[in-house]
């Protein structure tokens, strides 16, 4: 299909860890899903993350970015060091590589589907139908680097974290979770914290106001994050779409993965809507250098991350399919253990 | 007792909604627990919250600051207008009124006790033993107001929230932190996302490990806030004293009492530590104004930081029997619905 003039280029950065494990089972499902359709992936893989940077000290080139950004979208593993690893700069691969993607990419959706797929347990004794998506700012707030510090090591330090949120980048992502809510069901949620954020959370708050006039059908909440994560406990069921800041975002996706049945399940999109430069999907999980090639990492959230790329990709069709056969496989899943490869191979005969 | 030499003088502030009905109940079990006590209290109402903005349009005159001040400890109910209620600025009070006194009387120790008590039900499915504290810095972090908005309403508005983080404030907390750990089960959880804020991050990690070089027997552990919500409902027998920023543990400290059967049983202190002004214990929960007037509302976190209150003023064989008197209510609470003044009868009753 390299030859095929209809091939989606496909970058892959399997990362480290148990990373490069769950993206092979995840290009296998890709490769099962779309073995009917006209398109066919070609597929560049990039050495990137912390191994990476312990042998040659980059850490994302621009050289490599460049190239990066020539592909349809970005497949991603896992990237970080050993917790107890201090050869590496704490928060360097993250910084540096990944959240450097993130903005670079100008990835100003970061959407996390949260779904409570039958036959997963869940922590909660009642949980309910827990089906929403929370889109997630990707590109500003308290991600974007503006912190600072005087005094380091002294009685008089100081240090800084500045949230940055401009009109442009918050209409953009609250425009896009209202047309996600339009073709759901239909109620948004806003999360912010504007009795103590007021300056940031009213420019959130006086987005969704005005965009959601354009999406008249559309209900709108607003939860403090405090209170989003009593709900997220006591009835998530609640929830449709979630819209909130970067750092809310990241606090509220976690939690949802872990009420759904942990990270191993959560999947992600890094989405520029715009596509002005490709998209990249990635399971919620970190590297797990704990279990890393033990062939125990559950490679579903990378899996459902590629049923992510096909929506974006244009390939409803082939998304659905990835969908459908992992949630029959999640059904039938007993209590005995099986190989991240066994768990790819039986998604993959389902398509 | 107002004659007593050795009388503690209590401001109490009931506030609005279901405050007072909360609030006449702390004081019913707060008479009953120290009737015995060489010292008694003598009670000092102070009109302040929402319905007093509506009436006078002040929300905390320096004058009643001052006298604050010259108090012993301040008993808080809960402030906030209904959510519908377009009259009074969204967050004016809880600003300018509730964080004020937190500022103004540095309360840098927000206290916040999470126990699961016997026959209390939680939502999660094995919630398993949890009893643990949140140390939540209270002086400082993105709740100091530094923030700012340019070209409000156009398309080219930026917001910014500044997050301020003090050598001195974080210490004095940190160090608050280890104490507690070390009469406990001696393990400190820091709480933070120094991957992302690396500045701040960086600066509660440093303190931690210098701070923790005093207290050799606590063992250390860190978590990312995302990760921390995880852990919350996973596995919240691993907590012992949980130490973080304010906004974090505004976050975490609600999913805590979510956890451990709801705001209705969650109480907090807001401690200055170093005695330069009063301390102030006020239940979790806001005003909810719903149900405001109904004698529904639940007075027990209220009557819980009636506890914590004797326990900071050198009264623990007082504060021990009002925990103990709540644990007996709780125990053989049914489903019987009682009204707020019945059960602080019951709470009394048993001291
Ligand atoms: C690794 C870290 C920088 C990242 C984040 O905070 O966004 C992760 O927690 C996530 O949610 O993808
Ligand atoms: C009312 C609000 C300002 C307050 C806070 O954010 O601290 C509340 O949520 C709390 O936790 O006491």
């Amino acid at each position: 299909s390299a030859a095929d003039s209809q091939a989606f280029s496909l970058a892959v950065i399997p990362g480290d860890g148990i990373g490069p494990e769950v993206v092979a089972e995840a290009v296998k499902v890709l490769r099962a899903a779309t073995a009917g359709e006209a398109a066919g992936f070609e597929l560049t893989e990039y050495k990137l993350g912390a191994e990476h940077w312990l042998a040659t000290g980059e850490t994302l080139p621009e050289e490599t970015l460049a190239k990066l950004r020539t592909h349809d979208a970005i497949l991603f593993g896992a990237v970080g060091a050993a917790p107890g690893d201090t050869r590496i700069p704490s928060g360097i691969i993250e910084r540096e590589m990944l959240l450097k993607l993130r903005f670079s990419l100008d990835h100003y959706v970061n959407l996390r589907p949260a779904k409570l797929f039958p036959g997963v347990p869940s922590p909660l004794a009642n949980p309910g139908e827990i089906d929403f998506v929370v889109v997630r700012e990707g590109t500003e707030g308290p991600y974007v680097g503006n912190g600072g510090a005087l005094r380091v090591g002294t009685p008089h330090e100081i240090a800084t974290e500045v949230s940055v949120n401009t009109a442009h980048g918050v209409e953009r992502v609250v425009r896009d979770a209202f047309r996600r809510a339009q073709s759901r069901r239909r109620k948004l949620t806003l999360v912010h914290k504007h009795n103590v954020l007021v300056h940031a959370g009213h420019l959130w708050r006086r987005t969704v106001e005005a965009v959601g006039r354009e999406f008249p059908e559309v209900a709108v909440d607003y939860l403090h994050i405090d209170a989003a994560t009593i709900f997220m406990v006591t009835d998530p069921a609640r929830f449709d779409v979630i819209v909130t800041d970067n750092l809310f975002g990241d606090i509220i996706t976690d939690l949802a993965a872990a009420i759904t049945g942990g990270i191993g399940l959560a999947a992600s999109g890094n989405i520029n809507m715009d596509r002005t430069a490709p998209s990249m999907f990635e399971p919620v999980h970190g590297s797990a250098p704990d279990i890393a090639g033990q062939q125990k990492a559950d490679p579903t959230a990378a899996i459902l991350s590629v049923a992510l790329m096909l929506d974006h990709l244009g390939l409803p069709g082939a998304a659905a399919r990835v969908q459908e056969a992992v949630e029959k496989d999640i059904a039938g899943r007993g209590s005995a253990a099986r190989t991240t490869s066994e768990v790819g191979d039986a998604i993959a005969s389902l398509l």
